[in-house]
């Protein structure tokens, strides 16, 4: 079992080059695509990409983040260990909810260049990444790429604070859907209202159900969904669209 | 071998969740992305997407169709068998025009959620569908699964009715050229119309050709294309921006 | 080793029908889409895509490309043999840049249609230019598949011309981020101004930089990225969009 994620803002023709890479060193390698439609530069969203998937491939699975707008800059470059996977990419946040997840983790700089060929000043998940994540797959020992270090950069933004009245959090990611996903959990939003109960988010008053069917088509819900945070969707429709969210702001959630 | 295809209205990040399902439970699978992109909750565009691939699969493909805007409701969960392939997803009509065209059939209801872990309201496609499948691909019994139905729900309208001067059909498929695909079968367009006459289709005249490239650039053209279906287009051209067709209208064929 | 590559404009959808006719021929080939967004029918973005990737993957690799305005007209089908590497596709350029870059290359016509099923007027990506990859990758001797051909079309509008005080060249590609990438190698680049020197592009003055991250965010920069060829970006934007570029025009860059 050779598995090896990506998740980057490349779109497409990018990752192809990674692939290339990737295969030319681990040709067994079976390579997924988690998402390479993460908005550009959006630390955050390719955050929760990975924070939702990454957990859900078995143990040995090498994951690859490339969301990178220091490339080539003096932001360092990093591998996790953490729970039998690795976790490669810029040290800027990225990978760091995914790897909390899992549990404990190390962290080290890559540092030791000497198994890549020439590095571009501009494509480090072609040059570095991608690289790195097929020769830990080919069975390199992490030890060899660099040294540990105990700052990996957190990202910034994904907060909650529960009040007795009162949640606030932050857009996580907005999906293929229009769905709006916050940082709020799943217990935190359970003992603040029951399913059935109505709250209040982004001013609009909406009831709190177990799925999307729950209500009427084109109307607005909120729910805690598969990825286990809440989320306000419209049943059919883009609850994105609807209420104009874009990007990740601040989600406060009232009782009504 | 070991193929398994997805085809879901996911766009991208969920589909890589029923990967990693897939990979766990079947490390040496091998999967094949049919489409992620259509469009939300469009049961009829997927049933053309697997319709018009599936069955060039090898013999022992699982194919996954996740279009499903049920879930979490009362809908069941189905396997078909076919042919030596299965089709796994929500009993809304999604797999039955692709299983029809390749033969016989047998329907199971997924009743044994045994081999599954926790189950989601919203994301059947990652923990029941995907499972499925890879238990299927990993050798599972498909008796083990459920019982057999013999009542699947049919698509609804994937009709034709060919009359003396005029043939009604539906709009299956708009597909990213902006090619629209009707559901008017290559037999009966030929018994309507020979190559390089004119026909009449939404209020335009165009000639009935073999090729796109055998009218002007720019230029309506119909031909039965290589799904084997009257499809209109432009050449090097959207034909569907060209008419403003959207979704799954009816079609009315004329002669001139 | 078997991998095949996959390049197109087919969007999605009609890239599964070819896979599934790979696999039906030989079960375990490794699949890798380079992209399938390519612009409808254009040629020079295909063959950039191509160019740029292509020559990363292991010898042995099958690159299929199908950027194919001329399907079912008399155009040529080719196989190129080129340091290892088979290019399948059309004849129309599309295929040529990427073999240039690989070495001396030998151009073979398909002519032998017996390996393949019955072959449609419209979608010979998957009723020729997949299968014959797959025959390939499976072991088919390519001079059983034509004859060799020393006239195989160039693409259009690759050009560069450095005079003491411009230098000419087109837009070969608009990547995802929006970055234009133009005709004009590094070496000219570098010939022309150093690091840090203001250059006129488009009809605006920009710095040539090393990396996105090299100037505040939002404002234009050139640079020589990844690819080798001089690019006009935007720090975390789009180039594209600011300076209205689309196609393939053609670039002035004079001194300041």
């Amino acid at each position: 079992m050779s598995i090896i994620t990506l998740t980057t803002d490349f779109g497409n023709l990018y990752p192809a080059s990674m692939k290339a890479r990737i295969l030319s060193i681990k040709p067994t390698a079976s390579i997924v695509d988690i998402t390479h439609s993460i908005p550009p530069a959006d630390i955050l969203s390719g955050a929760f990409a990975l924070y939702s998937t990454a957990h859900l491939f078995p143990g040995g699975t090498v994951h690859v983040g490339v969301v990178d707008p220091g490339v080539g800059t003096t932001r360092r470059a990093i591998v996790i260990e953490v729970c039998g996977h690795y976790m490669v990419g810029p040290d800027n946040g990225l990978l760091i909810p995914a790897t909390r997840r899992m549990g404990d983790f190390t962290t080290y700089q890559i540092t030791n260049m000497e198994p890549l060929g020439e590095i571009s000043r501009t494509f480090h998940g072609r040059d570095i990444f991608a690289p790195i994540g097929a020769h830990l797959l080919a069975g390199m020992n992490i030890e060899d790429i660099g040294k540990v270090i105990d700052d990996p950069v957190e990202p910034d933004n994904w907060k909650v604070v529960a009040e007795e009245d009162r949640i606030f959090g932050t857009v996580l990611y907005i999906d293929h859907f229009g769905n709006i996903i916050t940082s709020i959990p799943q217990q935190i939003t359970r003992e603040f209202a029951g399913y059935g109960e109505k709250i209040q988010v982004f001013g609009k008053t909406m009831p709190l159900l177990r799925t999307y069917a729950d209500i009427r088509q084109g109307d607005l819900l909120a729910l805690v969904a598969s990825h286990g945070f809440l989320e306000i969707s419209v049943n059919q429709g883009s609850a994105a669209d609807r209420l104009g969210i874009k990007g990740h702001p601040e989600v406060e959630v009232r009782k009504v």
